[in-house]
């Protein structure tokens, strides 16, 4: 009997986790150099958790069960839950404002679709308690950070932004009631992925009055930040936002990735606890779907029991990102890396000796393999170069004189060295702790 | 409303983050110096994979759930029903000997006790295609060689190690029936955990005659390879595994870790898929519960629908090693890398500056961080010593002149240079496409 793999996961065959280690290990040096700290929370939570704050759509879509203690526990699907729970739980003894990234493991009951699977990783930045712009700035900054330094260019991808709070108090303004917004949020997320007479009729639905709605089909069009100001009356709630999204695009060129960057006014987000700035992050073709997404969500941890404290944050995934990079030929071969010593044996008698180095070398802190098997020296050179080592020791006669023989697979040089000198020379290995 | 984390989970906030990565990271470099490359799974498997041979009591323990499409569907518990799956799947094309680990977060519904949680991560092993000896002894060298670079000793650890082949066929020499070893198997393997009546009372059970009773307590009780080849006679099934395991025990002996181990027929596994050497790591004091465990499996890959191949491999949790190096000082406090600048403005009007020096020390490959708030400079720089900073960058009025002060906060030195000349010194990044 054989068995096959759930519907929408992945097997990761060395070559695969290569890959994805390649994805987390960059997003984890990015994070790192923009002064982010790692987190992680369980990958079981309570269901209640994400009956919080999580869209309908996340929710609908929870792998979720019952334990035989009775609790009803969800896998995650997003982290930014456990995230606010998490914060909540060590609220006054948190310095703030909180950097932290984490690369969660997450599984979604989905239908799986290119760039969409049941099963993912996700990367995550999130700043809690900081309600300057800086912030926003940094977070789509540190996106690009990465993005850029996989070999991503401005004309690859772009970062398309806009403002929920310009949006609600615009709305407003317009005479739209608080209460409707959300379900209004929702449609107009949905506008660029709907044909244009569906849209009518959707908006028909949830704003009956012809003036408001074109009003509302007006603003949605607006091309530039120049644009979206016309919509805004002196006295509104939109000046101070409206002020702050000018000031993210100066300072996103001030950190010089103004060219990844866009004013986009249909960026709405699905999710409804976005408050401020929201981002979508797509490739220039928009042949796919966005490869990230986040905003400013200043009232989530107050959701969740907490304080009100102001966050901004964004998440990556795996999937769209890596058909990208495949597409764009950035992927290359990661490979693990190839062992830094091969010992091949001249005849079978050298086995224990053979075994012996291997050890030490390994105990320095260097990889060292060899064959089980006492093939032919020709043979073990071939396994030798099918491994990519870097070089290959020859442990033969030259042994009696406590010689070896050292092959350097690049340039094909072989020296002799005396054994005892080697091993000295062998770099000690570093102490970890601390490390 | 406060939800807590599920019970038997734990919370990775960004210290413990660090101590988890410790042990991770630790796993991994041992695994690739040992030659072993790395493949992982999905998270969810199909139940019935884990019904085909895990032990009862892993059964038992799933968390399983039913999703939306009626298949039963189970959070793993253990990596080797995928990993037999993987391979399977691939036989024909996987190179042997396939020499793999993994770093599996694992899951399991029981009660949660001192070393034993519910969500945990897991250090896999494993060497399929390789009948030898030497694949033995590489698994256990390779446990050693990462017990020994984190700091322990052989005063600290012991690797115990018996054989399943030779108890088989020992035991079948004295006339046990083959179907009856499983049920064997497992008591003997809680022999040293319960009072020594209880374990004669359900031997009696197993083993209603008195003789045999006797010789199988006397059997358990070699203390000594040398004792337990007195119970084999010259024509036993058992000659030929009783020289593996002596040449075992040379093997770890040439390889320099010989004083980590020693022969103990208590060693049984509870798992019914062993079929030749087992081995469990403890604390020398057995004052917790084992560190790891592992041995050869070769009828695995057959009993999951693949062809007959022999392997043989090892499972080390976080838990119970983590109170083990905490117990012995060996954790340190691992932390995340400090920033190497911070940079600190000696007034707000040099907030722009600030925010473009960190952007073009990122993409340079540095980590870099500033405040969002203009405090004072003195503020400023006792925050980038709570950071550890390892230098900070004063911009001031020096700017006028191009020029800014960089502090190393290590030696407390401070210099001033020419901006355009410290933006040039700094390393381009490094391409990391195929690193």
């Amino acid at each position: 009997m054989k068995l096959p793999a759930v519907k929408g996961t992945r097997d990761f065959y060395p070559q695969d986790m290569a890959i994805r280690n390649f994805l987390l290990d960059g997003w984890k040096a990015a994070s790192l150099r923009n002064g982010f700290q790692e987190y992680d929370a369980p990958i079981l939570e309570h269901l209640k958790l994400f009956q919080i704050k999580s869209g309908n759509e996340i929710v609908e879509q929870l792998f979720s069960l019952t334990d035989r203690g009775g609790r009803d526990l969800a896998l995650r699907a997003e982290i930014t839950p456990s995230l606010a729970r998490m914060v909540n739980q060590r609220i006054n003894t948190l310095p703030k404002p909180i950097k932290w990234f984490s690369l969660p493991r997450l599984c979604r009951a989905e239908r799986p679709q290119r760039g969409r699977l049941r099963e993912f990783f996700q990367w995550n930045i999130d700043i809690i308690g900081a309600d300057s712009v800086l912030a926003d700035a940094e977070v789509i900054f540190c996106a690009i950070d990465y993005l850029r330094q996989v070999g991503l260019t401005a004309k690859d991808i772009v970062v398309r932004i806009s403002s929920r709070e310009i949006l609600a108090a615009v709305l407003e303004q317009e005479g739209i009631k608080k209460n409707n917004l959300d379900a209004l949020y929702n449609l107009l997320d949905k506008r660029a992925k709907m044909p244009a007479d569906k849209f009518a009729g959707l908006l028909l639905k949830n704003v009956p009055e012809t003036k408001r709605r074109d009003k509302i089909t007006q603003l949605m069009d607006a091309k530039s930040l120049d644009e979206l100001s016309a919509f805004i009356e002196p006295a509104s709630q939109a000046q101070e936002p409206m002020n702050e999204l000018k000031r993210l695009f100066e300072l996103l060129e001030i950190m010089g990735v103004g060219r990844f960057c866009e004013f986009d006014m249909g960026i709405v987000r699905g999710l409804d606890y976005y408050t401020g700035v929201v981002f979508e992050i797509y490739d220039r073709e928009s042949k796919l779907r966005a490869i990230g997404g986040g905003g400013r969500y200043d009232n989530l941890l107050k959701l969740f029991g907490g304080p009100s404290l102001p966050a901004t944050g964004f998440g990556i995934g795996d999937c769209v990102l890596q058909i990208l990079l495949e597409q764009k030929g950035l992927l290359g071969k990661p490979a693990e890396k190839p062992p830094d010593y091969f010992l091949a044996r001249a005849d079978r008698k050298y086995l224990d000796q053979t075994v012996e180095l291997a050890a030490k070398l390994r105990q320095a802190g260097s990889s060292a393999v060899f064959s089980y098997k006492s093939a032919s020296l020709g043979k073990q050179l071939r396994q030798a170069s099918a491994q990519q080592a870097l070089n290959t020791i020859i442990l033969g006669e030259e042994l009696e004189n406590d010689q070896l023989v050292i092959k350097n697979m690049d340039t094909g040089e072989q020296r002799l060295v005396q054994k005892k000198h080697f091993l000295e020379k062998i770099a000690p290995r570093k102490q970890s702790k601390n490390s």
